[in-house]
């Protein structure tokens, strides 16, 4: 999505420790505007039915959200601390983060995932693809339809893209960079 | 706001220790109609001036970012846990959650909140204002001006809403709930 490493590349920072800093415009402050673009974009591509958008706090959230305009259809996410508020029965999946070095789980209450969604997966990052083999952990325990997975940025040079893509899941990324380095970023065309 | 009061009745639920439980249309599945509907409400009493909208980590994300849409700003969501992709000067503060009974840090980074901003601050629940006066502490730090507090819900039978509006803050809650048991709800007018 040419709009989109435009901004990466006049706006991203590259960090030690293979991090990616897009917080001016993706996960810490959101642009609105690139958001639409980006549901949108999603929107061309998943072109089938798709009844729910399943997405996982924080930074997906609002992605999602923006992009589910599109699809006319309700956003869930999995939450990542067991709430008060929930109840119930839950779906739940371990999920380790490389990010933060720590094991969490996440959450999704049963109400809202039934056997016959078809489910699109949303979120802003794809490294190690742990977090989406945890939603998918909990499509599965719900016998939901896994429809695809849209990523804002794939880092290529991990393997959860590899790994989804082996399954033959439907995975859509709008940027994949394939190399970083303080000097420069390489985006997979 | 007659449609969301309409839907807390319909949908929401009073479980034990004071919890209203609207995770079918607000803060887990998310109605992104609904959402829009909020954002245009938002914008119909809001009509100032304002250049960001700042809302808090996970449930506050997915209503701002469809409300902005409505004023044209970006959001800035405050993060609950310090991440790594976070350097450079930051703003915080420390917040009590009663729901969670715990106190947790809330971070900005100094690079999004500017002493020229225009603030406007949305969450979905506002119970005891600890949130909100954490994100109007932050909002001090950088020397920016609150505009105002968009709430979907107010619990008005906690004190909260009463502080800040002592304060003189331009404080608008969708929905005040002055009562609420197993049994009913009711809701200020």
């Amino acid at each position: 999505m040419e709009v989109l490493e435009q901004r990466i590349l006049k706006d991203g920072t590259v960090a030690d420790g293979g991090i990616l800093k897009v917080d001016s415009f993706l996960n810490h402050q959101c642009d609105i505007g690139l958001y639409n673009e980006i549901g949108k974009e999603f929107r061309r591509h998943f072109t089938g039915e798709i009844t729910k958008i399943l997405t996982i706090e924080a930074s997906g959230i609002g992605i999602a959200c923006v992009a589910a305009q599109y699809f006319g259809v309700p956003v869930v996410f999995a939450k990542k601390n067991k709430s008060l508020n929930l109840d119930g029965a839950l779906y739940t999946s371990v999920v380790r983060s490389y990010t933060y070095d720590r094991e969490y789980t996440i959450t999704v209450s049963n109400k809202f995932i039934k056997p016959e969604d078809k489910v699109l997966l949303i979120d802003d990052f794809l490294a190690n693809g742990q977090a989406m083999h945890g939603l998918i952990d909990i499509l599965n325990q719900a016998g939901a339809t896994l429809v695809g997975i849209g990523i804002v940025i794939e880092k290529g040079f991990q393997n959860g893209g590899k790994s989804l893509r082996e399954k033959g899941i439907d995975l859509y990324s709008l940027a994949i960079i394939d190399e970083m380095t303080p000097g420069g970023i390489r985006f997979r065309h």
